[in-house]
């Protein structure tokens, strides 16, 4: 399987894989594809510059990437205790009582930790700094388009940007900004998405780039069948993500086993695209805790960062609970495939075979 | 284009071609694929019946299908009159205030008529049994599976029987019953339709019926590249509607100018999954008509089969009033691409064409 973009990064696969888990990211990498490290998680800046070590020191030479999550526009914002007094009060006890309905116990003492602060662009702008200080092949920004002054500045260090979109509009818009590579995020993906299907979102934003712009397909892909699907579709490499959570390499990240319960025993009707997680539409796995802010009477999501930070403590909780019926986590609508838990390798050559075999079909088909 | 349904079917290519007009169904069937007529629309049975005998008469000797609505479960019902009954006076009011503030006319005297009555499934039964008098190799049901009596009808008939589903459990379920092709229908889908888009329902689909059970990819599909992108996906054949609304053919049936202007306009973000047209969810062309009904206070549409008696003669008016802004129509995200109007005839060849080089680009992938 190759694509232009295989010789532009040094890859074997035009295989995109977003992932929180450095494992998960160096393994990818090592398998051929191009492991993407997502950086929101990381608080503390001291923390990503060992992780980014790490990883040049763990993919056999290979190129990774790096994500980050950054509005194109610079919005007002403050420390995590200013904007935590724009909460209002009424949100703050809907999760409390929201938690205990549920059965979700309180953190053991000492145990509480800062929201996610990746979502500040203070904060993904220390991420980046940080980023280039190493060796990614790529920077990717899951708000769609960054600053333009920051992808002039990843271009002066030779790292190429891609972008999200959800429509074409969008993808044009990121292009005139300077990014190199559109990830064309269709609705069935998860975390952040619109309401165009990969189906339609895929060709319509390649045509609307024009052939010189490399697209990625993301949302629904986590079989050869659905590589071959999207590069048919004109995608020159597909974006992963919720697949590479039901590998071995990130049980390293993960402290519940909850989660790995939930993903196993959910099928594709099991998820829903919703406000609670960031304060923006993302795709979720569906749970006790997406339903209760979805009944009747709860408070609407706050706007983005605040509802994370809303959020922050209780998924720290319920990740510390391992109950799998409430669990708060992003994921795409192919949860429904992912019935085993596998080495990150294994998955990487079934989507190469899987992605022969569908193109195989296909010119048997044509005949 | 070849696979098992060709030879089934004693078809050219597996394109399946949903459409309410005999013209479109007519014009696929003599271009090589499978023009299906859609029958909700007929009130009348004697117009079904010159319908299809013009049908016998002008597809070449070549195969057709007829499409019925009819849900699994017989419901209780009434004539039209009885059921005009169970339609709360707050919702009539809606529909007469909103017509009014959207500037839609009333009919001239004298030219009102009777909701459609399609939807009903003694009409949809009255359907069937002029449709087997006929020549169709396959009826397709709308709503899943028909009752079991049916399909058995069907097969005595020697006729094939296709269901639409959106969920894997549904395929199993309607193959239970003895339907022979299940109809993928993704979330893109114009008209009734689920939440999981074509990227992952195809598969699902696919693997849940088994070898044995042809699946059509249906949802997203108005070009070559996506009917490769669904065959690659492990469908045996496509199952479209939306891309008919834009040719030649299709103007014989439309008495209106508005809703082509809206089509050719429209974007892929400009459809909405709502359940104001039928009472069940369905993607219609996002208007000013439905936006009415997503706006606070609106009313909450009524179950099938009142919904549509209600909003019927609203739909007649907005026909006539031949404003774009206001159309009530079914249609897919694939409307984005709808940016001519084309004979059948070049649809099918773009169709076939597309395919071909969306596998010819996907062989140099694989190398």
């Amino acid at each position: 399987m190759r694509t232009p973009l295989c010789d532009r990064f040094g890859i074997e696969h035009p295989i995109f894989a977003f992932t929180p888990s450095e494992h998960v990211a160096a393994a990818v990498s090592r398998a051929g594809g191009l492991g993407v490290l997502g950086c929101v998680r990381f608080n503390d800046t001291d923390e990503l510059e060992r992780t980014l070590s790490w990883l040049d020191d763990n993919t056999d030479g290979k190129p990774y990437g790096v994500d980050i999550v950054m509005p194109m526009k610079v919005p007002t914002e403050g420390s995590s205790l200013d904007l935590g007094a724009m909460i209002p009060e009424e949100h703050r006890r809907f999760v409390d009582e929201t938690l205990l309905k549920l059965g979700v116990p309180p953190l053991p003492e000492g145990e509480g930790r800062e929201g996610v602060l990746g979502w500040l662009h203070s904060v993904a702008r220390s991420h980046l700094d940080i980023a280039l200080a190493h060796r990614p092949v790529l920077i990717a920004n899951a708000l769609g388009s960054p600053p333009v002054d920051v992808i002039e500045k990843c271009h002066e260090h030779g790292v190429a940007v891609a972008a999200l979109a959800g429509a074409a509009k969008h993808a044009t818009s990121h292009v005139a900004n300077g990014v190199d590579i559109i990830v064309a995020q269709g609705y069935e993906a998860g975390g952040h998405t619109g309401e165009i299907a990969s189906m339609v979102l895929t060709p319509d934003i390649v045509d609307a780039v024009g052939p010189d712009v490399p697209v990625l397909g993301a949302g629904g892909i986590g079989s050869g069948r659905q590589v071959a699907a999207s590069l048919a579709l004109g995608a020159q490499g597909v974006w992963t993500g919720s697949i590479w959570l039901g590998t071995e390499e990130y049980r390293s990240l993960s402290s519940s086993a909850g989660w790995e319960t939930a993903f196993l025993r959910a099928t594709s009707s099991d998820t829903v695209r919703s406000r609670v997680y960031t304060g923006k539409p993302a795709r979720l796995l569906k749970t006790r805790w997406t339903e209760a802010w979805a009944q009747e009477g709860a408070p609407a999501p706050l706007p983005m960062p605040l509802q994370n930070l809303l959020v922050s403590d209780a998924h720290n909780r319920i990740n510390a609970s391992g109950d799998p019926d409430v669990v708060a986590m992003p994921v795409g609508q192919i949860v429904g495939r992912m019935n085993q838990v596998r080495p990150v390798a294994e998955v990487m050559a079934e989507l190469v075979a899987g992605f022969d075999e569908a193109v195989a079909g296909l010119e048997k088909v044509r005949g």
